[in-house]
């Protein structure tokens, strides 16, 4: 394109995220000449730094840029006998978000996909057996997606758990709140179906 | 957020472009995590040095980083005694891209619009003329966006212009290629209709 090189460049740099393509790039390049230098400078540190800055926690495996991640370290009113297991870090920061889980967390990075060539020691599973022994961890809630390759995950890691003395969980799948009833896929009526509970 | 500082930073800064909310600036921020140092380094550099880089061209007021732009420097082909007046200057990229236009353009950067304070001497006009008549020009064709905004400053150059000797032309408005017609509007529909062209 006929811009000078340097918006060229931040249109190429947008690009490089899935889900930015050519025209967004463009607008987003070009809006930066609008924006508060502060900003700008912010944003150029954070880049410059993000990948060396971040760690992941040697405990749990969310992201960090200390040896252990901030709900790891948090002593406040955390009960470190419950982990619930997750399979990337944007959903630890759902669960936050939501605050009505105290326990700690345990990121996989993945789900065991054979098809993809990921196997379960491709991804975070024996830190996580490792941990349950050593930190008397006393549930286990796995709160991976309802795919093929999550339902493979929670049956292989509620596998590996059988005999040992925690309970292992996972969260109810069903119609989520808000929507309209004739919107659901049926894979998803008929869970709700099959765990349905009593009202009376 | 309960994300480590650096990725805080990244998601309040990819907030801050339009059209992005929280959600996106949160997917965004992580993914910068998976990306390339060399990118990233590039990224940094140009937000960096983006607004101390970038001026307008002295000439057309497209954008630029030395004293003319690109296309007022073109020296090959373009016909000099032609400007194309466009609104903004991603405008200029989208007639570059088309290719079909040899002349040169004017960016306004806005349009005359009293009902948000914007009056003719907030945008390029003065400079328009003043090029018009230093430069020779033989034909001003306003490509400004059918709007009230765009229909006034149309008409106020044109009558700035009355008694030059140059010919004002505006683009054509009319029905887009390739689109259904049941989803035209009406009033595109009528300049379409206004405006037809014999074919016999």
């Amino acid at each position: 394109m006929n811009y000078p090189n340097v918006i060229n460049d931040l249109i190429e740099c947008f690009k490089k995220f899935s889900g930015i393509g050519e025209k967004t790039a463009e607008r987003l390049a070009l809006s930066t000449l609008e924006m508060d230098d502060e900003v700008l400078q912010i944003f150029s540190e954070a880049l410059k730094s993000v990948k060396k800055k971040i760690k992941r926690c040697k405990r749990c495996n969310y992201l960090t840029d200390e040896e252990l991640c901030t709900i790891c370290k948090d002593d406040t009113f955390r009960d470190k006998t419950i982990l619930c297991v997750v399979e990337e870090p944007k959903i630890v920061t759902l669960f936050e978000k939501m605050g009505g889980y105290h326990g700690l967390y345990h990121v996989l990075d993945g789900l065991i996909s054979p098809l993809d060539g990921i196997n379960p020691e491709d991804i975070q599973i024996a830190s996580l057996i490792e941990r349950i022994k050593k930190e008397n961890i006393r549930e286990v809630i796995l709160a991976v997606k309802p795919s093929v390759e999550g339902e493979t995950t929670t049956l292989y890691i509620s596998k590996l758990l059988e005999g040992m003395d925690v309970v292992v969980s996972k969260i109810a799948h069903g119609v989520p709140i808000g929507i309209d009833m004739e919107y659901i896929d049926s894979l998803t009526l008929e869970m709700a179906l099959e765990d349905r509970k009593s009202v009376t």
